[in-house]
């Protein structure tokens, strides 16, 4: 199935519901126009429908191979990611100090989608390189800058993170990965696991972000150090020495993500890899941190790109294949199977919760640029709490929402579904990780409930909760019943969140916060995808109001709306109440019960 | 990870809750005591422990291959299958006119279970056999049934169903294999996909049963007739004749079930197969009707026995696998991840959900031996019509249910859930195809609102809801505060699937009804799970009264009902909602809209 780029559908996410005018109209924006915009998006359309939507199955399909510490990648990989490389594509929304563009992270996520839904696991090379990129913008010394950044920035050397090591995934504090200081470097030690893109031939280099301990560390989070491991040493003018002492020594079989090699890396074995310090000593957590919040970005909005793949191919099955006589389809006899009405409501649903996803990740990252490009003070402050509380609801709801998407993509397709030619069934497994990686759904759900909800007394969720009521109001105040509609959904689902929401910050019981967190996660996220689908009915009738010529698309995003408001709203009632209700009950049977 | 046959659950939902004395009390089931049961389930989990679940996994990862029409199977299945049959299982449930124990449906049920947690894909040959062996014994001529059907029930041959065309698959009007008379045989010839088990080595002959047109049959549905074909003709003495114009041409490359062979057959590439007729010409259909509600049923525990063998592996690593410090932990420093209460939340979810498709399965599969062993006309009629409306509820609610705990199962295992290794990731991939076979998900929703619901005028669904309110009240009547609530959540939730089914029943535009029907069946089968649930608590407290000792069994089973009531039931509501607000915009976007 080819891959189209949803370049209309991104527009309207980007220009009318979350604006782009909100963050090119910072003078540090300003070279992002609503023309230059254009522009990249058209590129990188070319590039992902072109280059890697053609090699996304068949690299699923022959997989990763690994030999004498080398790892192969696909057929078709490394000249894709050459063409990557040549094109710029890493320098998109990278500082400008150092070869890169310096466009706002709102664009890049339009940008991203493309590649993840085109390709998610070639995606995952540029995603772990743009994570360490920013760990050494944020946190490296000018000289470590001047050496590296700019090769990372054009694309020439990938990157990598290696935090996880076997006894210490989410528990970082668990980790034994040793650094000891030797001149102005260090020797770095240790086993790290479920390393992505750990070792491949499609770059010359890659730099290897990697926790460790000093010997003098203290124990737990606070003991952790961040170093910068190259592949290849690189000598003073630039060009590549030896082998750094760093081997992968095997890769894993995995569900999914099939072209991304998943390595164990070895660091050290023959007596310690040349690092260098990235921030201060024992400061690796804070500098994690940096790049947490768009990592986590990143991965939700590999949930959304997987779905709006998965919807196309279903789509394009659905208006192809003929079983029955369809109670939708205006003639007689034999139908394609999208006149059935059950098909019709699973393509409904795709389309509808894809689109909330995507707007719910484009407010997320207008809010992390304005954090950045505002010169108000009061203004940063509302756009960094609000990107911060956006964050665990864009990777954990979207995520677990994909989950859905990606089912209902294979179900369209019946038996074919199953059989992994028809393709379906590879978003479904390479959507499987997202819920898993970089903090899964229930370390979103600890955080939002934690860090984001009650740390700051609520305030941050109460001012959401607010502006999501002005939301409802304008479209109850609408002269269009089918928004009235919709104001009342949203105010209910609204009201709704509010009560769960001061219920887990008020409650002095923390196990049964923690128990009800997931379910709360959801019932939040499901209730921002309804904001902004009212955000859109709302632009959409102002746009046919203004006369717009366009108003069957404009009429299917009021109808995308009332059919998200109709069907996924309700769901907002059930996850409250499974949060308080499971919160009190999370711990009725004991661990013996369990097994009893 | 080993498989534990959880005799003890299985035993409190048979005797306790579903009632095995209300079916060995008919003379018909007589010899189905307690005491035989016992031993047949303490045989079962014995041979389902110790030869199917330790090639499971080893099985998956092998798969099948295909050589010049030959199939292999993994290593060990040929010697499992011999086990198998020596051991007599084929024979439990089927007739003893022919060699069959003739033990109660709801006692195979019980079995059943075992052999699908133990290793699914093995499960698929038996299972195919039963249908097999279910169509020759309604439907055969009494030659038939002389010539093949004891060898059948021995075990010793092999069954397969033979419907689905490539351009033929829920519809079934579309068929185009054909059968022509020739003598006292037919030749029967065309090609049908998702043949499960259509070839392999494990038996020495296999019958399969096939679908195919007679030259002068009408059109559609109508025109059906069903057809045995041997793979080796069967001699007038039994013994094996040549082999038969039948043969696989490749099998497929599946997401799961890879130790089960699906078969693309060939019939009649040199001249036409010889098959026999099974009940009339042209009604084959018809035939295919007596043993959908079986074979639904058997699909649908499917997806409460992966759910039962995902949960007992997701626990096993909660209890050994060790980060950070648990809430729930009462002892200082680090934690096994059990004590996380979110891990504990997904652990009592499975756990809750898994006991309550268990469940329902018995309650639909007594229903199905009281309909054939009552001399009562009443009773025979209700509970005809009751395992009739519970069929769809057992096939497209648990099945959809296992895709959420088969899911849950790997979420608790983190990064190593993804990994193939680790086991976890195969009872998810496993179960994705219960909700596609033996008809889709929408085919059940379709099912019960059409022939279940509206053709009795609702006489059914109303039945039900009646004897699930005296049910919520049993409860409230309760000492026990905690039954107190759990009846005044089962008496709303009960509400609300009424309302909904009275909407379904009386709206005149049928497209609407059937954009509702999955939100339906989802809300009525999460309703008759609580409804079990329910039970289960008042048996539990009823044990307690009468001065049983195994307090700690009984208190947790009453704990799972309270989080049942408490975090699944509130989905009832939002179930009910999207069926009818989303019904009712099922046509809110056309076809050229979904692609605007």
């Amino acid at each position: 199935m080819s891959y189209k780029a949803p370049l209309k559908d991104i527009n309207w996410a980007l220009k009318h519901v979350v604006g782009l005018d909100r963050v090119n109209s910072f003078p540090h924006f300003a070279e992002a126009t609503d023309d230059l915009v254009d522009a990249v998006l058209e590129e990188a359309a070319k590039f992902a429908e072109g280059v890697l939507a053609p090699i996304n199955h068949s690299g699923d399909q022959q997989g990763c191979s690994w030999k004498d510490h080398e790892v192969s990648t696909p057929d078709g990989w490394v000249e894709a990611y050459q063409q990557f490389q040549e094109a710029g594509w890493m320098q998109l929304s990278a500082s400008a100090e150092y070869g890169g563009q310096g466009l706002p992270y709102l664009i890049g996520s339009c940008v991203n989608e493309l590649w993840k839904s085109a390709n998610m696991a070639f995606s995952l090379c540029p995603l772990l390189s743009h994570g360490a990129i920013e760990a050494v913008t944020a946190h490296g010394s000018d000289a470590l800058k001047a050496k590296y950044l700019s090769k990372m920035i054009d694309g020439a050397w990938t990157g990598t993170m290696n935090l996880t090591e076997p006894q210490a995934g989410t528990d970082l504090a668990a980790l034994k990965s040793k650094a000891i200081p030797e001149g102005e470097h260090y020797r770095v030690s240790g086993q790290k696991i479920f390393i992505t893109y750990g070792e491949h031939g499609m770059a010359e280099n890659i730099m290897h972000l990697v926790l460790a301990r000093l010997p003098d560390a203290p124990a737990g989070v606070r003991g952790i150090s961040l170093f910068l491991v190259p592949k290849f040493m690189v000598n003073d003018d630039g060009s590549l020495g030896n082998r750094n002492d760093v081997r992968c020594v095997s890769i894993e079989e995995k569900l999914g993500i099939h072209g991304s090699p998943t390595c164990v890396m070895s660091f050290g074995d023959e007596g310690g890899a040349i690092g260098y310090l990235v921030g201060e000593e024992n400061q690796g957590l804070a500098c994690m941190f940096t790049m947490m919040n768009a990592a986590r970005h990143a991965v939700g909005m590999e949930g959304y790109s997987l779905s709006e793949r998965a919807y196309q191919h279903a789509l394009a099955f659905a208006n192809d294949r003929v079983q029955g006589k369809a109670m939708l389809s205006g003639s007689e006899g034999r139908s394609t199977i999208v006149d059935h009405p059950d098909v019709r409501r699973m393509l409904m649903d795709m389309k509808s919760r894809t689109e909330a996803m995507r707007m719910l990740a484009y407010e997320a990252a207008a809010s992390y640029d304005i954090a950045e490009a505002s010169e108000d003070d009061t203004q940063r402050a509302f756009h960094k709490q609000r990107g911060e509380l956006l964050t665990p609801l864009v990777k954990g709801w979207c995520t677990e929402t994909a989950q859905k998407i990606t089912y209902l993509g294979m179900q369209i397709h019946g038996g074919m579904g199953f059989i992994e030619e028809t393709g379906a069934a590879q978003y479904y497994r390479d959507a499987r990780i997202t819920t898993i990686y970089e903090g899964t759904t229930g370390i979103q759900a600890n955080d939002l409930i934690g860090r984001k909800m009650a740390r700051d007394g609520g305030e941050g969720i109460q001012l959401l909760v607010t502006e999501i009521d002005a939301t409802a109001q304008l479209l109850s105040d609408s002269d269009d019943e089918r928004l009235q509609l919709m104001g009342a959904q949203l105010a209910t689902a609204n009201e709704q969140v509010g009560e769960v929401a001061q219920w887990v910050i008020n409650n002095d019981q923390p196990q049964q916060a923690s128990g009800a967190a997931v379910p709360l996660m959801m019932a939040t996220g499901t209730l921002v995808g309804g904001w902004l689908q009212g955000r859109s009915a709302l632009a959409a009738v102002a746009e046919i109001s203004s006369g717009s010529s366009d108003s069957a698309f404009l009429e299917a995003k009021i109808g995308l709306a009332q059919y998200y408001a109709g069907t996924a709203l309700p769901e907002v009632a059930s996850y409250g109440a499974a949060a308080i209700q499971g919160g009190e009950l999370v711990d009725v049977l004991s661990v013996d019960q369990l097994s009893a």
